[in-house]
């Protein structure tokens, strides 16, 4: 039995960033992904969140997309090293890369490359009615973009927008430290 | 396909607190629940726990406890609701009503009515090796006296403790206005 | 002695949304107001900010800036029942009512009814060097605006941009409960 | 004019873990130093607290306590900085070195080094009444003993706990992106 949220430190991630494991949780649940979806992870960084969206989806395909190569050797790696089989690693700088894929039932975005606008103006058109897509912000810009984009395309798509902070109580000698995360923005959009 | 993360207003719940939805994600991701398990509900209130953890365990059995009668009608009205099959509802005032359930797998706490002393020392002979404890803590006094407990029962229990505070973007016209839930913690505790 | 930081409760507000305490605290030290500064208050609600900068400022002139009857008459009450002489009350819908007004040492918005980037416009030019502007933004988009307006007008500001989660420990027979505040973005912007 | 609210970076602290400005602001202002204050900062620190509370009180005097000789350096070089003439350092791990000093009106305690029990114990008979003492606590038994020790002193203390998040929002190019400091609990007791 596989189950969603795999601890940080099980993935290889050298210095890349990684989406922690209450976001990716989040993240993950918010797509509904199920088990023979067809998702992309724009953005993928280490892989983290196309490895457990490939254990959720275990008769279904996931599509990482990630622009630099370093990423792309990680998610390799966590893919092998999780025995993650229905993972297709493809190097591009998003929104490129995406035209010849599938349609998706579920599209997770953890990084834009400054390309937002338009890769949900590519993506639309490829997520099936009804599917989700969710998105994480670290910045303020991102999250504005993004809701921008989901007002204006209010007929299309309804969303809702959190903010979760999440902070570790670290255990040092008899006391529990508060240990902030950087906050994140979730965004989930549904296809009408 | 029935998914996790059910929303809020889907459940009935009158004036009864119910955690929020993405405190009941994470709660029942860090549980682990295997679709045979045995899981107790402690502190049912309005049974959205129950439900969610009963479509996670369709070949298992959820037991929710709960002391008031208001909150016992809701988890029978919730679980009808859901037609789900799976839960038994417990009027009792836990530690009362544990004795007779069978071993479980993984042990949810919402609320211990003051009496989580009392709770932890029965609960643990029944959680099975390796079964997890998840405790969600609106006061500073109960999650000290969870985290107490388990530094004291540090050759069965590892613990890990996270508050999480999450923030809604409420859409009021063209604004989206900065909403928070209360703040709650969640202590994940994997016996040995 | 007149000390900064009055309790919520100390103010007259009804039904009109009150700055918090934290809040009203931490943007009054970030706007430096000196004894003899004069101040704007714009969309100044129950007056409690103009107070407050009122008695920092006892040589000083305050000038509370509000659309509503509500709140004009709230701030009248507050500055009675405080005995504070040097808060001019005017009602405007800003960035009306701001023109004839002296130049500012200090100038913090509360709340800009839609016309921010207007009043950002018209209050530039009435700041003095070295003055400094500090906004309470409770919506992504004023926060936005903020921030596109100060990026666009590097050359005569500085920014810093904070978010503030203030959670209260409520005090319940022998518990504490964790009950937040909204959380609020505090812009303060020094003029080159 | 010295205001408060000193920026970070004004203060020489090394490797030294300091309050951030915002929680130093704030527990400041809630121990309501008069211009004759009679101030104790134990755990000073990189004495940024009682730089801030000497600028506060140019009349009166605070008395810095702290253990390492690395903090009475950096506590030195920084009243020397600031031309602050009003701080006495004390070298001694508290409650030692307190028996001696005058009575206090406020009273900050940012570091209590496990002795937090002792050093209430030892400064509620310094403290006149009417008088202020504001706790900075970050871990979670640290605030518990201080909660636990006013409820039990409820006969001559009144308490106010908060926990405070602050999110920086760090630019970066063209984004502005959210960095969390660690949340901080703040506890301000007045003696009645």
């Amino acid at each position: 039995m596989d189950f969603l949220g795999i601890a940080d430190e099980e993935f290889i991630r050298q210095d890349v960033p990684m989406t922690k494991q209450e976001i990716r949780i989040l993240s993950l649940v918010k797509a509904q992904i199920a088990p023979d979806a067809v998702v992309y992870d724009i953005g993928a960084g280490t892989g983290s969140i196309s490895i457990e969206a490939a254990r959720l989806a275990p008769q279904g395909q996931v599509y990482a997309i990630e622009r630099s190569s370093e990423g792309i050797g990680l998610i390799r790696a966590n893919a092998a090293n999780f025995a993650v089989k229905n993972v297709t690693v493809i190097q591009a700088e998003a929104p490129e890369g995406l035209a010849d894929l599938p349609e998706a039932d579920a599209i997770l975005i953890g990084g834009s490359g400054g390309n937002l606008q338009e890769i949900l103006t590519e993506v639309t058109p490829k997520l099936k009615a009804s599917g989700r897509l969710v998105l994480n912000c670290i910045t303020v810009q991102t999250l504005m973009q993004c809701i921008e984009f989901m007002r204006e395309h209010s007929d299309t798509y309804i969303y809702e927008a959190i903010q979760v902070q999440v902070t570790r109580l670290q255990q040092v000698g008899t006391y529990d430290m508060a240990k902030a995360n950087n906050p994140i923005y979730i965004v989930t959009c549904w296809k009408k």
